[in-house]
């Protein structure tokens, strides 16, 4: 929801933070409320204000509100890892993914041969409880992921 | 690898994008070689020549090529999705771990069921070919993508 202070008194974060009138049809307004300063500080800092209303004025009215909040999020993520910014999550999660559906495809096989009546061949895979085994390694934080691999999965398949 | 062209005598993509004199100190040559114009166009669209340049004084040298190429990561994905940009990657791949982790959740069941020589209850959700049923909806793309969640994960876990 936008705030519901925008059109109060207070100029909101990005004309105090800019340092000019908020006027009552003010683009910022609804989605930087003055209770919020870092918000539209951090995407100051990353994008620009003028950047950031361009971007508002290409986007259809009741999609701003989650334009703002990704745009938001990225600057908070490239605030607090210069270098990789929120693609360092992009491409922890990847891992994590390719991860999983190994650890699946693994645990899928050794069902298939216990429903086939079959012994598999090791057991210490397989013995874990649920879910176990793929928790490690997803405390790792993103100023600890070496290198990209993210192109090759998002740049290619997904945008 | 930054570009092996950087120094030539065509400027480099930045200057040439700025009109402006390509210096042999140019801090952008070696990272938006001219062969590449597009890439500095994205990011000069997206976070500005300014905001960039402070940003690659801001990190060590050797970290300039990765932070470049995040940069340009994520400004292609907010041209292509303005709403959501690279954020609507990161959305869908923790739909994609969070249903990886509860499929392999209830095959590490099943399977546990099996060593225990015990019959699962239902047999329908575990005979199905490995890695099967998580391909389902892996295609979807980030425009797609309704709504965001990634705060609940990526904010308070790992960034």
């Amino acid at each position: 929801m936008a705030s519901s202070s925008s059109y109060s008194n207070s100029p909101c974060a990005a004309c105090k933070f800019l340092r000019r009138k908020c006027m009552p049809d003010c683009l910022f307004a609804p989605y930087f409320p003055p209770e919020e300063p870092q918000k539209f500080a951090n995407v100051h800092k990353i994008f620009g204000a003028s950047n950031v209303s361009k971007l508002l004025n290409e986007v259809l009215p009741h999609q701003r509100e989650d334009a703002v909040n990704s745009l938001a999020y990225e600057a908070e993520a490239r605030i607090k890892d210069p270098v990789y910014g929120c693609v360092g999550a992009i491409s922890v999660l990847q891992r994590q993914v390719m991860r999983l559906q190994k650890e699946l495809d693994a645990t899928n096989s050794d069902l298939i041969r216990y429903t086939c009546n079959e012994m598999p061949t090791t057991t210490t895979t397989t013995t874990n409880q649920g879910g176990r085994r793929v928790s490690e390694g997803g405390g790792s934080s993103i100023g600890q992921s070496s290198g990209f691999y993210y192109h090759s999965t998002w740049n290619n398949d997904h945008l």
